[in-house]
């Protein structure tokens, strides 16, 4: 099996085949290229293999596109922990409740999959340096990812932004570009970027890539249920493209034979910016754009989602819903996460614990179906969202007295 | 083997013994009492079986203090990537640097580790409720596990600490009692909470269990480097128990004959908080305690350190050495450890980069040594020491003209 005829890229739209080079966009029909394994069927790939193999998302070397394994650019992404959810689990009358812990990445939230890959893909290519706009999670997991591999990384934003928000993709010593004007110019000019220069912009010309890095969450699932896919998973949409490339996981193990069963695959938003969700829900077969998204699930605030008519088509065809959560339920979401599973995530992280609720009250999932959640950033990315939401503190002076006084309203005897 | 003989209590004065109950002070001469295994000689656990265990730090159970593994409480903790650091290594002349990145715990930190074994021991011991004097790492921790584990905690902080610094444990459902007055009178009432009730104080009477979890930061390291102790380590010193509890590790498994050779075990603090790295220098045999610690790295202002003696002589019976780092050494050393290898972390957790800078240039590490930096905590939990020392955005219109400018001056072409 030659290296170069492992992956190649295909129309999502059109199908026509391209060699796998620095191109994501069909010529022909300007469809968006996916990469695609033309021998996935012949691959002798076993569970035993990947078993014994290190805990990363890098142990399934085969089914990602990179020729060349020293190319790899690692943090140690991947393999976190698949939590079950035994008291969230009560409370929700589930008995098989599995929350996937996607926080303790590097950076502390799953871009770093995607970014690995994509930072791996711009070495093998040879560009000079890396870049992406971004707001938060991923602008974190392509600059440290690149300081990783010693390449210059530039991550445009849009003026306004808070320091502490970008505090973690500067330390890594990432160049960042604050565009004088909305969200929508920073990701313009980061495609000029793309365009202009040797680089590669990890969500625009190494797109197809990059999403590849998303998926190794359906394989470790499946490997972590003991070669199994789960009967449901919910996934939070923001472009819609977590969503596809997860359910491509699962389609390619099935056809890698690791696995035999089928899954469906639901997606989550915010009430604030829930473009798929209201189309799933409308019955509408495309997606309508979000004017003005306004959640403080931020990380999910993509009002125009590049791959929302194809999330939509996911969820319908593998027997998924969608559903649309307010705030009050998110944060909800957040503190039940939290206080009875011992996670903190942030506000996007729980909009599938939100919607999973809505879920089975509407009995779309029965009690005994084993259901993942992907949790998929750390709480410690937007701590000031839940400060207010909490039970303050009490304050008391440094008495024994004063102790005794509140440990009798707390109950402790 | 009996499951109560598996483990003791042994006063590290006066060697006098004790039933694993809950006691943490020697009757006879008030020394502090640690975990003892009279039987570790005769343990059957070899390199295979713990290879074969899942990975985190359960998986070296039988030299943990539990007696029933249905009391484990786990997040998930422990068995955290061993991050070979080329770029850093090459900056700073060494062959064999590796990076223990212990940041992408459930909560975070390091202190997972002992908080997950102490509030397993809580739920053994019968205990109503869990608690900690903290104003960080450790209240985040101990909330977290005893929120999976459905016991109510309470955390004791000083008055006036800002609100962020708390969110993460209040979203654990932790209760937060703030007492007005210093750190020292927290520490105290969660003292006094723990004579007066049946809990367990995580770093008070929980104590000799709390800090058997910390060790494993040496067994992971031995694993991952082929079941070999590294030549030297360093470790970030506040009360100095960290530094003792690996240096128990490395013991154990050289007696379980899993390693045979020995490790220099250094430590390193900040400046404004260093009574253990001066009576190192000076010579003393014991330490002095600070009276006002001032430094970046809050998570080691410790001022009078609790095991800073026995700190002391373990670093030079080991043939360590002790450094004090100034603040920007510190900030130095964040940036470094980011932007060279992609990891960031908390100030301190880089005291001990900055270090091992000292012990390069002055002889006492050599090119060739295998040297372990531990790095304790994420920077996440203090994003906001970085955000002045670091270069700001570059504003820009979105325009294609100034995006050219911009990379004339930063070399892409």
């Amino acid at each position: 099996m030659s290296a170069l005829r492992r992956f190649i890229l295909k129309c999502r739209e059109c199908g026509r085949e391209y060699e796998p080079r620095l191109v994501y966009v069909c010529e022909e029909c300007f469809g968006p290229l996916e990469v695609h394994y033309p021998e996935l069927g012949r691959l002798n790939l076993s569970r035993s293999v990947i078993e014994s193999r290190r805990k990363d998302l890098w142990r399934y070397l085969e089914l990602l596109p990179i020729e060349d394994p020293r190319n790899i650019v690692s943090l140690g992404a991947g393999y976190t922990t698949l939590h079950k959810a035994e008291r969230l689990g009560r409370k929700l009358g589930l008995r098989n409740l599995y929350l996937k812990e996607d926080i303790t990445n590097p950076t502390h939230s799953f871009k770093d999959r995607p970014a690995s890959v994509a930072v791996s893909r711009c070495l093998e290519l040879g560009l000079k340096a890396v870049g992406c706009a971004s707001t938060g999670n991923l602008a974190a997991a392509t600059a440290a990812h690149a300081a990783k591999a010693g390449l210059p990384s530039f991550v445009f934003i849009p003026e306004g932004l808070e320091k502490e928000k970008i505090a973690q993709a500067l330390s890594y010593g990432a160049t960042i570009v604050e565009v004088k004007g909305t969200y929508d110019q920073a990701n313009w000019l980061a495609a000029r970027f793309a365009e202009e220069y040797e680089v590669g912009v990890v969500n625009v010309n190494i797109r197809p890539y990059y999403v590849e890095g998303s998926k190794t969450l359906a394989y470790e699932v499946c490997e972590q249920l003991g070669w199994k896919a789960p009967d449901h998973v919910i996934i939070p949409m923001a472009s819609g493209a977590l969503l596809n490339a997860i359910n491509k996981g699962f389609n390619e193990f099935r056809e890698l034979g690791l696995i035999d069963n089928g899954t469906r695959v639901s997606g989550a938003q915010p009430q604030g910016c829930s473009p798929i969700a209201t189309a799933y829900q409308r019955g509408d077969e495309y997606v309508t754009p979000v004017e003005r998204p306004e959640t403080i699930a931020k990380s999910l605030a993509i009002g125009d989602p590049g791959d929302g008519n194809y999330a939509l088509r996911t969820i319908r065809r593998t027997g998924g819903a969608a559903a649309a959560v307010s705030d009050p339920e998110i944060i909800e979401a957040v503190k039940d996460v939290a206080s009875l599973e011992g996670i903190f995530v942030e506000p996007g992280a729980a909009v599938p614990v939100a919607a999973l609720k809505r879920f089975v009250e509407d009995g779309i999932i029965d009690k005994d179906e084993t259901v993942v959640c992907y949790l998929t950033g750390s709480g410690l990315k937007a701590p000031e969202t839940l400060i207010e939401k909490v039970r303050p503190p009490i304050v008391i002076r440094p008495s024994v007295e004063e102790l005794r006084k509140i440990m009798e309203v707390m109950g402790v005897a």
